[in-house]
């Protein structure tokens, strides 16, 4: 089934994200942040964080629930640490600033750990992890989201999709890049599977809303994500509920809010970790060995059904590559979202072409 | 089918071991450091990583593949950062000098991470996350492991059950422990299935030996075990990779040897970090939220076919209670084989009662 598609330069979706960003009353640079985060994760291909975030941003902007003139402040500094309060700004601008602490105090201490408290949705990790891998470092981003995988043996929400990220420096742009939600699979999938109408997903993905393991697409709709292999995703979940929320003395598990609830503050938590490679080796060695030990991996002859091995990274790489030139394609209910928020804020949506995938 | 089991007290158990280890050569207070560490793992039913590696260890240190007289030595150390050259030590004792470090650099620095190269088998990771986060740090441990796990799309092995572990302080005996492979399943647990005639194994547990995913016991035995959740667990066993043997300058991948390769040194790398959580709030407070995080998951309801909902740690904690009050059971087939090192190094068995469990 072919599903219906528009097709949006880069350049063009990035000006048309601008127009709608500043006409809700961000200021021209912090617009220009909140656009650049988006559109690389269109252009990576990773579509779930891209401009589609914009319709629940901007109506959380206009109810007053993000604070636009909030850019938090320094709890504490101390070493290598510091403690962070987004006092509900931006996302992206908190996280931003915060990366620049962690190199700064990564670059100072060998290596860093910000902990955030009081923020809200900041994108994808990896947009964070690299900036920081930009410095020289090896970069780190976590952050919690909305309650909606329960514990393990339980049947209530109590974790988000609590990501983990980690960028190289030497090849931030090209190279091996983590950048993985704690569950199998991010509710979007499941979502996207019902409204296609497929009757089934795969063992693992979901529980129904009883937290009995399904692969009824029906069921999984109305139940819960399942935590990556089981108990141990809903181990890893909990590391990056410590990081971020524990340590930073934030919202945590069910305190916390999300993108899709416009009625408070998301009060997500963020963690940004920076290590300085060239405390252990010069960093072009470092490089080397990185691009030794992916050889490694792509030395495995295929499995059955495959034409090649491929690292983590990869394939947003090619995304971004052939998205650079070939143009962004948006679902056209993606785009109908996006045009609804723009009339909000009084903006005309560009012309944009209708294509078939 | 009811298996046979010997069943012996831990200190007899850890008197036993001691006079082993002793035998071939090692020190009595390494000696102490190695029983210990392999007693904890049996205490808390991680029998895997309990006495059942000495057969292992002792046959390396016999081949003179391991140097019982090396400590180590410090590379560089800067900041929060120490590279450290094991020299072929035992892991045990490379790494409880390397949680020393970790824990004076987190102390000093706010954090603080020891990449170790030239390593042994280390045990389980949680003994050394617990030691650091009983000087009242966020503890964590990683390292590599012989290649077993095929990269995703392929089909020969490249990367080992690269284990993450994180401990909390406050309650480093008690409380929320994670020491999770990255592999779904460790592949000591398709061999037990194997053997113990089960046709069946989970789906997600492992490949065949052409890297196609099966649920065939048998095919699974002569076959890989699969990264925990596909793609993502690969991600994961890379992430550990990075941190242990390319940061540290050691063996990666192909290059690390094994437990059970006996004709060279096991080549481990192993990581450490500290995180000192003072400089964050105070330690009481960190560990009250800590309970209030656990208390949160603990609060949902059982899903079907459940009692209660648990953490991790939790299972580990209740079978050390009792196993400290009740002994420890080792398999027949476990005791056989720690009878026959035994001889090797002129040692003679304690004796024990045999039950069925």
């Amino acid at each position: 089934m072919a599903e219906q598609y528009i097709l949006i330069a880069a350049q063009e979706l990035r000006a048309y994200a601008l127009r709608m960003i500043e006409g809700v009353g961000v200021t021209p640079p912090q617009a220009a942040l909140l656009a650049d985060s988006l559109l690389e994760a269109n252009l990576r291909g990773v579509d779930s964080h891209g401009m589609q975030l914009l319709n629940f941003y901007i109506e959380h902007m206009q109810m007053k629930c993000m604070d636009l003139t909030a850019t938090g402040s320094v709890v504490s500094e101390s070493g290598g640490t510091m403690l962070y309060d987004g006092g509900n700004g931006i996302g992206q601008v908190v996280s931003d600033l915060c990366c620049d602490h962690v190199i700064r105090l990564a670059q100072a201490n060998g290596m860093a750990l910000v902990s955030v408290r009081n923020s809200n949705h900041f994108g994808a990790a990896a947009y964070w992890a690299q900036k920081i891998a930009r410095a020289g470092l090896i970069g780190m981003a976590f952050c919690n989201a909305s309650p909606l995988a329960p514990p393990w043996q339980g049947k209530e929400p109590r974790l988000g999709t609590n990501p983990i990220c980690m960028a190289m420096p030497g090849a931030p742009e090209t190279g091996w890049l983590l950048d993985m939600a704690t569950t199998t699979v991010a509710m979007g999938k499941i979502f996207k599977a019902y409204f296609s109408g497929e009757p089934a997903i795969p063992t693992g993905w979901a529980f129904d809303a009883d937290g009995v393991q399904t692969t009824d697409t029906a069921k999984a709709f109305k139940g819960m994500p399942m935590p990556l292999g089981g108990y141990k995703g809903y181990g890893l979940a909990m590391m990056v509920e410590i990081l971020v929320s524990v340590l930073s003395g934030g919202a945590m598990s069910t305190e916390v809010g999300g993108v899709r609830i416009r009625t408070r503050p998301m009060a997500y938590g963020h963690a940004f970790i920076g290590i300085d490679v060239a405390r252990f080796m010069p960093l072009d060695e470092f490089a080397q060995r990185m691009e030794h030990l992916v050889g490694m991996m792509k030395s495995s002859q295929p499995a059955p059904g495959f034409d090649e091995v491929l690292v983590a990274g990869e394939p947003e790489w090619r995304s971004k590559r052939k998205r650079l030139v070939d143009g962004i394609p948006l679902s056209k209910g993606v785009w109908a979202e996006l045009e609804k928020t723009a009339r909000l804020v009084n903006v005309t949506p560009p012309v944009v072409q209708e294509i078939s995938l």
